[in-house]
């Protein structure tokens, strides 16, 4: 098959690539990983699957989870979401309060971490038991009823997770935090704690690839519309401070996490998981960004 | 046929537009020109014309140049280019120096005031008579002989181009611009002086929907990995701090400039130019990415 | 005496002075002040008292304590206190994150809020009960056994203090603060809550005014040298983004609080303290600035 | 003579100070002096004087300059000067265009390079000769007929002055400077280049330590009110980003330039300037620093 030839070639030709960044280490519990673990997973909106590696083994998925956060509160909030977060890339690293200050609150996008606590803030007004259906709402995209959290690392997060605080304490000053800090801290633990292998990644995000329609259950998750405009905003804001490389180097929407994975979408053809834990400067899977741009200018295809 | 169509329902759809915006108004010479023009011209890469409005009268193309001097530079310095500009979106004003002190002189993008000046002094370092060079560059790539620069605007432009010359000196104190400054910014005004209609706007750009290649002459502007490239940039960085907003509800890598042009790429099918002067307080045409919306949305195509 | 003519005269130049100000709001509890309340009450190191108006009234001193925590801290860690929290003045709003975020973790000086927080921390660290050896403390400079936290005002900062929240958060990512978030944040909004009348005011900080011996009871509060650098800190950082202003008015080092509330030193001659709730946009007694500019103007002595 | 004596001592305690600062490189010619030049020169208002080694030699006074040409724009100009410039501390590097672009082109204080830009755009609107009424001003407030400006050190300052350039055209752009831009940029790199020994300086400096009145000549530079506004200007703003720190070690309003240079008053008192050519990573003199806080911890004489 096409895709087990051209990871091949891809693989052969990383065979020399120095891979230089380290494992994150803010987190107490991530430090552990094994950093030479690699694996992909690709599955296509025909349901084919073509991998290698240890495509089939779980990591924390991370930010990555921020999209499917966003997909539920999309959902049910719709339009009117964008009232309390914007579209637009950040600019600066992931983690800054600049930029929040100079907006009076309202988060540049919803992968970033203030983004991403506006919306465990809207999902907690809305849900009755917001941990208990989100994850009842992410078994059912990916039709994978055993993916959970991990509250190892959930608790691990909470105990260094100060700099979320300093966020969500400063949006709250401005208004934009209508739910108990400590609840919505620790929804968003939680979210971040989720594991997943690369093939649960890839069937999970394939209904993005799906004009919102999940292939395998065919059903509709989102509407085209919607979907599509996740796509966008994965384009513009996915990879931090590195969205502009990422997306002049791979050309796919998609979405890193500080766990060393990523997801990459072709719309309606493919989704791409790849998980390799040592992170480049920029806090995004260096080896992980460096196989799919080797594997989109393998494949010639991208969405430019 | 298709276009037509929609052109039609899209048009009657904003009939009751409220086009609130203003023309710019910091060059005196632009200030002159008729608020309610509103062309629209789409081109495929078949060679077939959909249009209507003013899509026959010039314009002044403003910052939608800039991707014409880019994609000239591109070709000359080839990879070399990004170590004098980055690709990264800017997350602020279009003329914002704050970004260009923290960063050291390096411009976040091509695309902004300060990276377009970047790539004329890159162009100054090559060429042998740049202003000639570069329009006859263009000239080439669109097939039309008479395209030119407006010496009136260019003026206009350098009597008020006070930023500018701010911006291009804090690089030169950094190092970044090699040329001397008087020389690059004459360039760069005349380069943001060029006229064309919607109709020569998007033959211009129609070798970025169809890889590279000028669809008409067959000639190869620029490699297939590079055009792409061009197209990703335009899709993080073409809209100034609006990016966002334009990829999420346009779904298309494209440009915009103060004029109240944009021009559009999808890619493999088409390049669409609108023409608007009223522009919204990101200042981009408000109706033309209005247009650019409805249209999208119709023809239920994007890259996402 | 010439300091009650002085006032007389001021006060006959004020009688036409529309005080614009609105009284602080943020803070529930302080918006039920009469915002007409004015009160001036000046003691001399050889203990001659002079005032008029509400000079005996009780008023919320807020940010003004702050200079006492600092001289409890200055006293306990000596030079050391430095490593923690900067002398600069800050050159941006009171409650800024920015530069906290840039200068990592290290507020810019103590009598910010940022830098407050710090100082209540490093105390918290040596004291068995940081409440109590406060108030004793400050009991003990100003000869006032009376004087007491206000329960109610705290609460009510407690209630919205959410920004504070945040700026801890953001030092104790950077490993800034060492005690637990909430039991800093509980001594802060105390600290903040003390209540003195402008007579009170007035002998509390008079031993800075008398290099750093308290004039009554003849007792070393802090060295010499000590005493002098804080009247060098609070004569660049006393005033938040108006230092500037206040100096180049009234020339005199000095502190306010949003209770509209103003300490000043004449070094070696007397300490003055104004009272008038009504604000200017920079969260300074409107009034009480004026007066201290016309104070000083009269009796042509400042310390330049 | 007292303040010989302490001299003596302070220059003992000296000895082993190592003085790990460099000489300022950025403008070639200021590279040439010899780093360990070290002159003191202190004058009293009652004309006595004291000094020790290198206190006759001229050296490059440098940003000190900025002072005399603030003290003839407020006396031209009066309270209306600070419509164009504030009075507040900069709290970032000296060079720094993100405050300015966020002030509209207002500088912080007259004492950084943007502020005396606008200065000495002020002075060029109303001067005929500016250049030669600038110098003429000096030479009667100095007493000296000799000083002067040094166009090797203007020409080599404006061979490398695109900073300077970058914060003038900013100015420009929001309408805060009216004359020609390099009219305005000659001007200033002269005033820049004036040299002085230290008891040059020190005599020029004395009548802001006298109220505004020259010792010698007995005339009235400046009334008593905006000398000390001067002084309360120099305290908070004199030393960039360190001016917190020269008030809380030395306690007095003074001035540095790169050259090494440093002037600090004591009204009533004296006027001391220092010199010493390696500057620390603020850009002031590392050994003039340490000298004047060694020297005012002796006298125990401070303003505060």
């Amino acid at each position: 098959m096409k895709y087990n030839k051209i990871f091949k070639k891809v693989n052969s030709e990383l065979a020399n690539f120095e891979n230089l960044g380290n494992v994150a280490s803010y987190i107490p519990e991530l430090c552990n990983v094994n950093p030479s673990k690699f694996g992909v997973h690709l599955t296509t909106i025909a349901n084919k699957h073509f991998n290698f590696g240890d495509a089939d083994e779980k990591f924390s998925i991370q930010s990555i989870a921020k999209v499917l956060s966003l997909t539920l509160a999309y959902k049910i909030e719709g339009e009117n979401l964008w009232q309390r977060v914007g579209v637009e890339p950040s600019g600066t690293p992931f983690n800054s309060l600049i930029q929040l200050e100079h907006d009076l609150g309202i988060p540049r996008n919803p992968l970033i971490n203030a983004g991403a606590l506006v919306i465990c803030d809207i999902l907690i007004t809305h849900l009755t038991n917001p941990k208990e259906e989100l994850i009842t709402f992410i078994r059912k995209v990916s039709g994978i009823p055993t993916i959970d959290y991990c509250s190892r690392i959930a608790d691990s997060e909470k105990s260094v997770g100060y700099k979320n605080a300093a966020l969500i304490n400063l949006m709250k000053s401005f208004g934009n935090i209508n739910n108990d800090i400590d609840v919505v801290l620790d929804f968003y633990f939680n979210l971040c704690s989720i594991e997943m292998t690369c093939k649960e990644l890839s069937q999970t995000f394939l209904f993005l690839a799906n004009y919102g329609v999940c292939p395998f259950s065919k059903e509709i998750i989102l509407s085209r519309s919607k979907s599509k405009r996740i796509n966008a905003i994965m384009q513009l804001c996915g990879f931090y401070d590195e969205a502009g490389d990422f997306s002049f180097k791979v050309g796919l929407p998609g979405k890193s996490g500080v766990g060393g994975g990523i997801v990459a979408i072709h719309p309606n053809k493919y989704c791409i998981a790849v998980w390799s834990p040592k992170l480049n400067e920029k806090g995004n899977s260096n080896k992980g960004i460096k196989f799919l741009e080797l594997f989109t200018s393998e494949t010639e295809v991208s969405i430019f």
